[in-house]
């Protein structure tokens, strides 16, 4: 039997609601939380020393979907959550994935995020290391104010799995013969570690029995693998442009993804040779990029790149079906339809 | 009247143990729980990503001096603690310390820590980056087994200290004019507020009276202020080179400390005019340095810094009357006296 959510999602491959529909019903559902936790971003960023506000101010007037905080929002309010602690939680968590974007900018030397110069453009490489590691211990400080042991520890693991991640996408950079499974590990802690936790919480302080947790970790961890799996997409399709990055930065800084591991494993000699050439050495020239897109079509490395990352939400939407129907259920399984939707 | 304990520690201006003496006796007073530390920091730095045990191997083999761990170690003695708790929070400690090295070392450029090559001469800036990143999540793990709410929250808050003098100091590099109130705040963030938690929680985890953990935090942060002017003097004392550090590394960076401050405000216009030339606009010839020395014994910056030190101690020495007369607490005041001694 088909899972109803899945197919609901998957309905002649377009689902009921529209991608911004999706992420303007899940900003709808969680309501005044998001504001509450826009403030409490704010102040909490807050420093006597200067710097630290004007930083991080730049990174809220970048602003971001804040996608991470919305989802501990709706999985406290899907597990029935009353109280205040999901706020501050989801605050720690939108600090995390800032902070690490901001160690991020350090090592990629990415030109433009989300429309804007980087943090480390306007200001030094210093600052980026340094203000990120004041996001993550006010993300910590916020961890203890929810009072629960068992919170800090989901929350201290996803941290470690990030670090892993960042330091295996190091290792892997310019490699163009990793191996899928070494990939699929990477963006598991990179990315999709701080997804799982961002929605196991929200059982947890709801104080609900361990499977629903589960489930609901199991949903933010194949709801960030394939959010991860379409951005490499993304980073390769002209459509991207709209998105505010620079397409092809990726290619530039040699970094191995998905798309590239199929190409480059079904690719002639003279095909290997060209990721060698541009990904390992990155000797690049005027047309390489266009050039990879080319290749990465002729051997359907996007499409099934995307295939793949729908294989991830439908698994997410059956990680749902376990948890109480109550509406926030619906929007979520609709947020893991968007993730792939956003690709076309 | 005067403090026993600070008596005993200036008597004479000599202390009755050599500074080696007091590393050692503090050394053998923590026993065999600093192999355990060892060990546990060893076990930690475990991944199945390779490149962070080699790197983390790296700053094992280096070592350090253990301090901080075994303050913690000697303080949760002091309180009479039966527990095993202060040996994970003795790794978390020096886990937290070590990533703060790692990221300071991107942000220095420094050439020399511990007279071995810094991770980042050996390895790349991003490695450093997140490894630390990693080492840091991985302190927050073992503070969460630590099973105390307080314990996690007096440490997150010095990590967010820490961030806040680091980001502190980097606003303030090569501005000479910098007040020495604004330079004490920096160094109490960026360096005693560990110290100082380090020592806390060893009252916090024998359940110790508040009046105890206050008397730790106080003798904690007054060594690490003491510690870090000691420091800043040996940066520009050519006695220092046998601590593996390369001499004026400070100087180089333009980093003001407060000899620098001391030794600027008291200078001519033409004195002003050096400093300014040499540490804001960082231009800099053969000579330099020599002349910085010089400048700096010509109005005794170096002299009263030590001065400066030397109060702080007293005050950490003072702060341990008020705790159990055991024998780690005259290791303790020894330890605070160590810390001045080195500078001669």
């Amino acid at each position: 039997m088909e899972n109803n959510l899945v197919a609901a999602v998957r309905a002649g491959e377009k689902p009921a609601v529209g991608p911004a529909d999706a992420l303007e019903a899940l900003r709808a559902a969680v309501g005044d939380d998001l504001q509450r936790v826009n403030t409490l971003i704010v102040g909490r960023m807050e420093s006597q020393v200067p710097l630290i506000p004007q930083l991080a101010g730049h990174l809220v007037a970048a602003g971001g979907k804040r996608l991470r905080p919305m989802l501990t929002l709706a999985s406290a309010r899907l597990c029935g959550y009353r109280g205040d602690a999901h706020i501050g939680l989801a605050c720690a968590v939108e600090f995390i994935h800032t902070a690490t974007l901001l160690h991020d900018d350090v090592v990629d030397e990415s030109d433009l995020r989300r429309g804007l110069p980087t943090a480390n453009a306007v200001w030094s490489n210093q600052a980026s290391v340094l203000v990120g590691d004041f996001l993550f211990s006010r993300a910590f400080q916020l961890m203890v104010e929810s009072g629960s042991l068992e919170v800090l520890r989901i929350l201290a693991d996803a941290a470690a799995t990030i670090a892993e991640g960042e330091v295996g996408q190091l290792i892997t950079a310019n490699e163009p013969e990793t191996a899928e499974a070494a990939y699929l590990e990477i963006i598991r802690g990179k990315t999709a570690a701080l997804f799982a936790a961002a929605t196991r919480v929200g059982a947890v302080i709801a104080d609900r029995p361990p499977h629903e947790a589960e489930a609901l970790d199991a949903y933010g961890l194949n709801l960030g693998i394939a959010f991860q799996l379409v951005d490499d997409v993304l980073d390769y399709s002209a459509h991207q442009s709209v998105l505010g990055k620079t397409i092809g930065d990726d290619f530039r800084e040699g970094k191995i993804t998905l798309p590239v591991i199929l190409a480059f494993g079904r690719g002639s000699d003279e095909e290997r040779a060209f990721w060698r050439r541009t990904l390992e050495r990155q000797e690049q020239h005027e047309g390489d990029l266009a050039h990879a897109i080319h290749l990465m079509e002729r051997h359907g490395a996007l499409g099934e790149t995307i295939d793949r990352a729908r294989a991830h939400t439908d698994a997410a939407c059956l990680a749902l079906e376990t948890l109480p129907n109550r509406p926030e259920r619906q929007i979520l399984a609709d947020v893991a339809a968007f993730c792939v939707d956003r690709a076309y």
